[in-house]
């Protein structure tokens, strides 16, 4: 018997937007490592039979520290289990893959790893807009809210950041946005950019809101952290489109 | 009969990498407009009565005009057709989704965007790699290597894309990247930064080679164009894994 792991990636929540190689890993595995905020209904796909363990961290709660999901990740695969790792979003952006693959190579475990919707793209899709904007927008980049110790990073490039003809997804910055967007501002990104924040995205309690950048960090200085991708579409863009939400109907 | 658009990501072009929805759209749509770099075995999955209509362009190669795309969209919809626009990797980077999104608006027609996967995310996953590193990797860019001319865009906030704590994800930028690459270690990109080039990625012909910025570069002065992927890890970035090609097992 010898152990495998699949680092799967579970897209944004909505079982719909597994990709069918992921489905398929989940069907089939012996055992799912799961996060948090990777759960709900995703989880219900798996066989019977799954053993099923929740490693999660969530953001502003105690979480097992890294090298807990690690050992236990090399453990069940030194068993002879084949093993899904399941990420929220796609696994590659900022979901801490390097250190559980650096964790499965060393202890010789085999290993695949499956990509996915990522966060920024299912929030646009969500508000039928997209994420590389019409002539504008030449750049498009990713970045997190906060660093390992929880807090905004205190070196970014303020500059690359800023840039009006690029767009900007934000992850897990809800609790650090309005000091992030002082800093933009400071930085010559103009308080009436275009921002679009979502919550939930693709699940239960969807919301989508449709501002500004200066409006944005206004409303989230006193609100509770949840997860949530905000998309700051550049001063050159024309406004954000309407940000309903829709239900597919075909 | 009231006509509907869905825009379907297709990702990278395995057709396990499509998206639950987007295969459910596949499967019921009346009309699937496909670009040629999407075609392949993601097309036999639509129904037997699907009307199938190749409307791509592809790089270097005379193309329809998006113009006309847009329209022959409309015209689909507007003669009650469930259509699907099937749009290579995901839809809101690079897709030039706005556009056609205007199209459908302004003639009334309702439409759905299903979000997919990338083809940097792809890229990396094909490569047992993450796209954003341990640490290092702050700030995550896509960009492409062309304007609507086929040319590299004059300007470019050279500043940002050759920042060593960003990782940047070049689209469609075979033909152009060894200017880029000249640009890049002149605003101060080490020619030495770890760089990943992804050509077919989950497709027949699926090729990985782990390189240099400026080894990729001079590898790339007199090569053919093609759909390619390159990923530039930065300076601080520890050397780029085995991107040895994986099959998966599980």
């Amino acid at each position: 018997m010898s152990g495998f792991v699949s680092f799967v990636s579970s897209g944004p929540g909505d079982p719909d937007l597994l990709t069918v190689r992921a489905l398929k890993c989940l069907q089939r595995a012996d055992a799912v490592l799961y996060d948090d905020l990777a759960s709900g209904p995703i989880l219900e796909l798996c066989g019977e039979g799954t053993e099923m363990v929740a490693v999660g961290k969530r953001a502003g709660c105690p979480s097992p520290k890294q090298e807990f999901v690690s050992a236990l990740l090399v453990q069940h695969a030194l068993a002879g289990q084949h093993v899904v790792r399941l990420k929220s979003g796609d696994a590659g952006i900022f979901g801490r893959l390097e250190e559980e693959i650096a964790a499965v190579t060393e202890a010789g475990v085999p290993f695949e790893v499956v990509p996915g919707v990522t966060s920024a793209s299912a929030a646009a899709a969500a508000a039928a807009m997209p994420l590389t904007r019409r002539l504008t927008a030449r750049r498009l980049q990713f970045v997190t809210g906060h660093d390992v110790t929880g807090a905004l990073p205190e070196e970014m490039n303020m500059a690359a950041l800023a840039d009006p003809e690029a767009v900007t997804c934000l992850y897990m910055g809800r609790r650090t946005f309005s000091k992030l967007a002082e800093r933009l501002i400071a930085a010559g990104m103009p308080p009436e950019t275009p921002a679009l924040m979502a919550e939930n995205v693709s699940k239960e309690g969807q919301r989508m809101v449709s501002s500004t950048v200066a409006e944005l960090a206004e409303a989230l200085r006193e609100a509770p952290s949840r997860a949530v991708v905000m998309i700051l579409y550049g001063a050159l863009a024309t406004p954000v489109l309407d940000a309903a939400e829709r239900e597919p109907t075909l």
